[in-house]
């Protein structure tokens, strides 16, 4: 029988740049083992086209533990774990395939909002004990990556409510930063590392909660 | 005959720190060769008494070619290039020794300020090149790092003039910046990397000089 | 017959301020006529507890045509209208009744979240047209402010669906930016006048619908 | 006999703005009492060629107590006293008249730098127990602003040592503000009762130094 998994998705360069962090932090910690899951990378393209059937068949294909989306957020300084996201589209650049919606729904007709089901604080306190700078943010922007937590969101809601999700923004890596006067970053290192104990808070609270309901396999 | 140096002055932990950036880039940069020179490391105590006479028993002892002081500067995101050092200590924490002088002289009666002789702009330049987040900054504030480089600039001007000096500040380690809530950081790999092509840019201008001059030995 | 009218909320001092802007601009506002309508202040306590009681009596008192929340947001620097309410209370200080709940929700069983029904992007372009700075926000925050702006939605969303809502932050007067080292702040004034104009731009806005709908008096 | 004069400096608008808000300073108060003196205002050019000979005219003609330059620093919050001038000039844009020098000298010869002769702290505590929004700076930057600065200590350091002079940067007015996302502001109110104070408080401290020195007239 195989481990469980956790599914963590990146995304290819976009806003052009050559490299994108989280699409790093996918590599770095793919097919690693995080408290007894493997950790399965699905890197996504940065389209507004096709994020729900490719997360769809993401999760169908191997039926995670937990989903955890990774995107970059040039502008921040740490590891920013998100705590809801909305059910709006409103790209201020175009995306990777030129589409550019303004005021549009993720979904529509699904709800204004999902709140992340991962524990964000047990997330952040363990980020903090490990001497990792991490914040708590109450916004994931309304470009692809919001989307991407919205629709994952509402996968799991409707699809496969056992799973829980979230999202965490990633700040550039120092040579993207290089190229932005004033831009703060975080070395691939210090993120694989934040994203690596995040992901285990994450799992051992998931535990807890198996426990608790008395469903541990 | 022994190898030209680098003087290459750091600090203590201060203001509640168990860790100074200045430190661990000296540490990991002593003894290194940059451009021919051997890196020689100098770890200051976070205190304005004796400044001077440390400094001046440091450059007497190894006749650099140049003297580079790092300093920690926690709400900075990037490695800052010092262009001026002022007269002027205003101090708004105590330093390692309980002293809070405020609005007093570096040194009585010296200049109201010294510029860096270091060609700043092209360490800069070779930062962006090599992918090291940096900027120049027009002060290096009233507390101990100004007032040491302050004091590195009138001993050279007024004892060694052709040696060249000039600091450079440093964000918080990512281990620091996790205990404080929205501080950037830039790990220690990037830091000692970014120190030492800055060190290297300021030889080769340095050299460029000399040859210019017919000074080359 | 009495003149359509706007209900605009604001807030009592809090987290040790003599003064709150929201209370100011309500003041300010207060009995005027903007484009035929009357503004009805109402100063809310900055409280958790009877929230939605005291919204509830104001709307069913008033009967208006928009529902305007402003609250103080120390931080920001110009008028920033808030697109989304979040179903969730996670106070950082306590209220000035001393609660300070974490982690709940705002009014339980209600949705995650509630979109602004104002025109905020129409608001936005008015305030920029009239010269007073101003800002779209994805994030009203956890504490009081947030919790009056989801349950006006919510109350609007389940008993009064004609009626439109939304809430606007507004930085420090100057006064109180004075004690607040760094803080941005804008002058009643300014405040005042922006205000004013974000209700004529979302009044002017729901009269089209009004018209569009063939509904008008 | 006429009455003691203070010296104001204003600047035409610069950088693509219709407005600057050291003018509009310097209009409010010209032709003011404060404190028992006349502010003259001195609108100047945003150019770096004739600083000295405009300056060291409008010195000889007014004989002022005190001169006061204000300028605007469009990313700035709160009214920022300027502590120190360099002599540097490294232009990111160019001035008014399409000069934009780098890496030279304000006045070829003259010292590194000048500190303000006015009372520094007084003002900025003059200006919080007004509750005006104020802050030091160590940096007036390098474009003209800082050489205005500079020129001015100079020039009273050379020319007319018993007159102190010092610099205000300025944020952006409200209605310039709007056009940039983001920036912070002040209104010309607070602007101009802010100035006006930090005359106040710089006259009373010069008026204290007469005084001591038993030179009152």
């Amino acid at each position: 029988m195989s481990a469980p998994t956790v599914l963590l998705t990146g995304f290819e360069p976009f806003d052009g740049e050559e490299v994108n962090p989280a699409q790093e932090v996918a590599h770095e910690l793919g097919g690693e083992r995080i408290a007894g899951h493997r950790v399965i990378p699905l890197v996504l393209p940065v389209t507004f086209e096709g994020i729900s059937s490719r997360l769809s068949e993401a999760i169908a294909a191997t039926h995670p533990t937990i989903a955890v989306g990774i995107g970059q957020a040039g502008s921040r300084a740490r590891i920013s774990i998100e705590r809801v996201a909305i059910n709006l589209v409103d790209a201020r650049i175009a995306d990777n395939a030129g589409a550019q919606p303004v005021d549009a729904p993720v979904i529509a007709g699904a709800p204004a909002a999902y709140f992340s089901t991962l524990p964000v604080k047990a997330m952040l306190a363990a980020l903090e004990a490990a001497g990792v700078p991490a914040e708590l943010s109450f916004s994931a922007g309304s470009f692809v990556c919001n989307a991407v937590f919205f629709a994952t969101m509402h996968l799991l809601a409707t699809r496969h409510p056992p799973v829980r999700g979230g999202f965490i923004h990633v700040p550039y890596l120092p040579r993207q930063a290089a190229r932005h006067p004033g831009a703060p970053s975080l070395d691939i290192g210090t993120l694989s590392k934040g994203i690596g104990i995040a992901i285990e808070a994450a799992l051992a609270h998931a535990q807890d909660l198996r426990v608790a309901a008395g469903t541990t396999d």
